[in-house]
């Protein structure tokens, strides 16, 4: 049996919807696959995300069972992701552009580009909650080794993979995938990470 | 007069409500001022953004109109970013981890950091969204200056303000500052970012 939804955590109770109820979901349905217009809306939510000067420093790579690109990235994930990321509908490779690209468009430092695709990621992630499908980012894998398959250009670095897919049974997966989704949810208190006047000076 | 909603863009239309209707506002209201709850929501969507190994390597500092912080703000934003930005009710500065702590905590690279800050970033703002609030994320100010005045550590890194707010009167700025809000909203097609097989192959 799998449980449908998990209590939010302290803090996120008055959240909206797709972010109070919102957790990285470890095991997935290996038998639903998404269909190209649900695929794409997920993309748009990722193409619509603000960035700085609106440079747009992001790329994709559709990584869905069957396709070369996964057949990839699945050679090269940890041991720990080996077991999940497989059964997942479809994974998001996701590009940063850290530097210009032979035309000299671009950016000259990564900082804001690496900002950037983490918000996009996230737009995607708010996105596919609406659509009632499940997210789990990792980096768990050996980025380089994929992106030199896969002929990824210097100008870009690999950053995660973005799973998507719908809830599975955890009858049908390890022990260890299962006690995934059993973790405690915890975060940081507001008093360890937000301050007021100055850095250290508590806010309220 | 002030338009209340823009078209959505192009491949926009079918997103979910608040990502169909975010755009980056630049006229706030300069009398709205947010209760204590408000500020606590935007804080607390930010605090359950997913973070590569749950790092959360993140911190904020409020600065609201007449605290210490934004005065130091105030004093550092660019020409084209002091006029709007003192008319939000309130400016998140976002920071990020981007190096271990005195004890040997936190990140050794700011890689993900910076991925994760934008994460948190995007959940506030999603959040901002649902309570009818807007927001104008930018990065037009010296960052070095506000830290340093500010107190902020070395392992720490002010990379944006967030600005957040509801909507003002164009009748009360700058025909500059009015001008930023007709601006035509555009983005990169699909295709020139997303991929299938391999990079530079498209994905359908």
């Amino acid at each position: 049996m799998t449980d449908l939804l998990r209590t939010p955590g302290p803090g996120a109770e008055g959240l909206t919807d797709h972010l109070r109820e919102r957790w990285s979901v470890s095991v997935f349905d290996a038998a639903r696959e998404l269909g190209d217009e649900e695929i794409a809306a997920l993309l748009h939510a990722a193409q619509w995300a603000p960035s700085a000067g609106n440079g747009q420093p992001w790329a994709f790579i559709v990584a869905e069972r069957g396709n070369a690109a996964h057949d990839v990235l699945v050679q090269h994930l940890s041991r720990g992701n080996s077991g999940w990321v497989p059964r997942a509908s479809v994974v998001f490779l996701a590009l940063a552009q850290v530097a210009p690209d032979e035309d000299g468009n671009g950016p000259k430092w990564p900082t804001y580009a690496y900002y950037d695709l983490g918000q996009a990621a996230a737009h995607l992630t708010v996105q596919a909650a609406s659509m009632g499908l499940w997210v789990h980012q990792f980096a768990g894998f050996d980025q380089e080794a994929v992106a030199r398959e896969l002929g990824v250009p210097d100008h870009f670095q690999l950053l995660t993979g973005i799973a998507v897919g719908a809830r599975g049974n955890h009858d049908e997966v390890s022990e260890d995938d299962a006690a995934r989704e059993r973790r405690d949810r915890i975060r940081k208190p507001l008093e360890q990470f937000v301050y007021g006047d100055r850095w250290g000076q508590p806010w309220r």
